[in-house]
């Protein structure tokens, strides 16, 4: 039994159900541009040892929300958790991202890969719980996955990727081979974000960064198709409550009526999106989350709450919004401009939730 | 006086008049993947001893004529040709991509900063020149520059950039400081594609390479607008014909509404981007080229073929379409591949010309 939560905007406008304001939190607000996350991570050792120690991942995690009046915290890992715990040995270089010692690149390979077992991911799970526990109901905990395609971009490539020719090439001259791979990711992924529900995990966001560099009916064969799986496979409600959850595809706005016809509850928007456009699009399937530009957090004050105003009022009235960045906030930032972002959605946002809280 | 042209395909599909097949050219097609290509470069020394001697430029523009049924030629050059004659210092890295020795920050960089000069760009006209003369009318030459966005990312980051952090920061701190970069840029360009005109370019491109990382707003405000510009100054028509211009905006898929009302003869599409769906929205207004994603050439003939016939049949009948890749080709492509593409857009396109040939 977890304590009592206290603020539910978040799990709210997921839902589409009424809130008093727009709910805000900011991908990778646990991260570099925080001088006391730098001094985490280096009593931690090393990124990963930051990872697996579920202690240091909760100090972390909670670190924006004593900066921050946030909405939601969001568990702190790694997408590539699940790649390492199929045994490809995740590491990184500095200033050259991470890098794995096996790549996939053959059906042999492929073939002899395990589905992850929850059981290697256990340090996830316990820093899931733990995070949950340390939050005593402050906020919502999201837990959160790499999409099977994603994942599987890392793996084949062996790292980042500006032009993905050995995965694009699998794909063109081998596609039952990268389905194989795609459907033993598919698996693990499903087993991982329900062992992060029953952990603790209220909301759970699948990341698909790199879907958006496909072309459509690719993008629905190989990285949609998958998601949609793991959707079918998720544990909905739990602890009495449903769990929403959030797909988001980077470079994916040609695809959003496909994307909502998932079964998603929301949909994350990068900011090459308009929300407006795309609540036009699939706002009476799906909730909506983001999208501002994580530039503009290089402006000043006036700036930033202008281009709040901008993204909130693209959206427009009643629930269903979370706002959010467009993708990660980057670690050049100064702390002090993403309070000036979180204390303008929650102010300007009220308007547009006016006659909706007669609940 | 240049000599008659023969193949006029490529120029007839950008103004939509009928064509007996589909005409086809490749971005990048003179580049790293053939071996005579990496063999002349060898000599010429390095990148850009080999833009700057018209007789190397000339002769890389030509190979892949050489080995594959192309319906056009496209000037061999650098797009940051413009800033090096703006006195930045354009060089080159290992491995790294383009760099300058000077960088653009503030206002006062930009405001020191000279509108280019066609004089100090007169080798790119010599070798336009020189390959008109070379092309002997086989096939239309195309001139090229990128877009005065795509252009200042460079300037102001100082090379190739991921997240575009110092260009996006004057945006929002300072955008008077940037439309002063944009609008010096703007001119240089314009007078930069007249000058290839004059010098034999029978049609001309505009990358816009990085467009797609802005939201939609700020695409319109600092990216679509100065290629609106270019295009009211550029000369339309020369030596008795018209000259089309094409605008590509890569990841510009969700405003090809707005590149299409700037009067552009056709718009580059990339792979993410259905060309069917892009027909239904702009076709009306301009030719497309594109869009296959350079990965395809990664795989065999057969599914060449396939791939190809899938972009051919999105199109659908009539003239308007230019077949080309969604961006540049690969330098890891086996040159025999190309040819498998070239072929089939000829071959397979014809169908979707047979009753339009009666001019």
């Amino acid at each position: 039994m977890f304590p009592e939560l206290k603020n539910d905007r978040f799990l709210r406008a997921l839902l589409k159900q009424p809130v008093d304001a727009t709910p805000v939190w900011m991908m990778r607000q646990a991260g570099r541009y925080l001088p006391e996350y730098r001094a985490t991570r280096a009593n931690a050792g090393d990124f990963l040892s930051l990872c697996k120690n579920d202690d240091f991942a909760c100090e972390v995690t909670l670190q924006p929300l004593e900066r921050y009046e946030l909405d939601a915290a969001i568990l702190f890992s790694d997408i590539l958790t699940i790649p390492d715990a199929m045994g490809l040995g995740l590491y990184f270089e500095v200033g050259e991202g991470p890098k794995f010692k096996k790549v996939i690149r053959t059906e042999a390979d492929v073939d002899s890969l395990p589905v992850a077992s929850v059981n290697d991911l256990d340090y996830v799970m316990k820093a899931v719980t733990t995070i949950r526990n340390a939050l005593s109901g402050r906020v919502p905990l999201i837990g959160f996955s790499g999409s099977p395609w994603t994942l599987a971009t890392y793996m084949v490539e062996g790292g980042s990727s500006k032009d993905f020719r050995h995965i694009k090439g699998m794909m063109y001259k081998s596609p039952d081979v990268l389905h194989q791979l795609l459907h033993k990711l598919a698996l693990s992924v499903t087993d991982y974000l329900n062992g992060q529900i029953k952990a603790g995990a209220q909301a759970v966001q699948i990341f698909d960064t790199w879907g958006g560099v496909l072309s459509g009916p690719m993008y629905q064969q190989f990285s949609l198709l998958y998601m949609k799986q793991i959707l079918g496979g998720l544990i909905r409600e739990h602890e009495g409550r449903k769990i929403p959850v959030i797909l988001f595809t980077k470079n994916g706005g040609q695809w959003l009526e496909n994307i909502a016809a998932t079964g998603a509850d929301a949909l994350g928007l990068d900011w090459t999106t308009d929300i407006a456009e795309a609540r036009a699009r699939v706002g009476d399937k799906v909730a909506l989350q983001g999208n501002l530009d994580p530039c503009v957090l290089y402006a000043d004050e006036q700036v930033i709450r202008d281009q709040v105003e901008l993204v909130l009022e693209g959206y427009g009235r009643g629930s269903g919004h979370v706002f959010n960045l467009g993708h990660g906030i980057h670690q050049f930032v100064d702390p002090e401009k993403p309070k000036y972002l979180i204390d303008a959605v929650h102010q300007l946002s009220m308007k547009y939730h006016h006659d909706d809280m007669d609940y």
